[in-house]
């Protein structure tokens, strides 16, 4: 069984050589680095700005800070991706920090 | 099986409650949310210039990155603990913008 | 005599009233703060990016960072004149903090 | 005549070969270019965010904003000296974009 960032992170790495005037995450590792971090750098933004409005807000605005937060993990794996790095790796750190199997984690991983 | 993040989250959710003077994640809920977002932004800073330095580095500035990503994501999950959001909605979001099925992994999550 | 800042800050306060379809000030009012502020972030990962590659780069970057900075001061006065507040107002802080008189200067600029 | 950002610069770059352990500049060049935008970018995210709280704020979050605002151009003019670079350049920059002189902006300067 696979979770939504596996198969996530395997559809970026599969689009990543294709056309860049196809596939939006092929025409960012196309444009390099630093527009790939201008996006994660512009969705961080979003993300405070929506967080902002949906405390006192409604479900539209907790909606909008859902999507924008999903942009600013998006681009970041985009990012990890382009540096030939990979999610597991940061969930292995965040696991370790809190004492959470990643080893085990990694092991249900593969059956 | 539940995921890192899936156990992450019920950590933060439980350190919630913590006395401030003994967990730092109940010291930025204490805090409140303009501190919350000065970390995330803090750290999405940290991390882009991490990436920046991993770009032409070797395996410290590499590691370094992952630490940095994962301190971004971390403080991005209190940021939606705080809120009353979960991270399930984030992957969900993403799943449905990918379709991969978000309902096979809850189903599969629940068991 | 009145230096840059005094004059763009009146062609800024000029042009808010202005069509937004002729006008690009005009058009950031109108869309309001945060697009204001979206604009903000997005200059200042720019700038931090541009940086970097100034470090260890030749004129070229080096162009690109004062442009960048440039950006960010710039977009940073449309947040301040779309608050009513002015740019002044910011002279006059960091003139105290480090003991320039900010009064001389306010009594020179009306000369 | 000299105006507040000429001033300041020059306290800046005379700080800048201070002792690290006796002035806050001397400490920021000592750390490097990382830290400088560390800085810069944790001063645009508070800049943000006091943005948006003076919004419907009072006066209080409105001088609040113009301190983050002081902030972020205090340590974006630390960037400049710390790279070789000047306030001037960044205002001759927006003089030549808003079609105000920056010529006789400099011969004024000099007078």
């Amino acid at each position: 069984m696979r979770d939504i960032l596996d198969e996530l992170f395997d559809v970026l790495a599969s689009r990543r050589s294709a056309d860049p005037a196809d596939s939006y995450v092929a025409s960012l590792h196309h444009r390099g680095l630093n527009k790939i971090l201008e996006k994660v750098g512009e969705e961080a933004t979003e993300t405070l700005l929506a967080a902002k409005d949906a405390e006192g807000g409604g479900n539209a605005e907790r909606q909008a800070l859902i999507a924008e937060t999903a942009d600013l993990w998006f681009h970041s794996l985009v990012m990890l991706s382009h540096l030939g790095l990979d999610h597991r790796d940061v969930l292995d750190e965040l696991g370790q920090r809190f004492g959470i199997s990643g080893h085990e984690e990694k092991a249900a991983r593969s059956k």
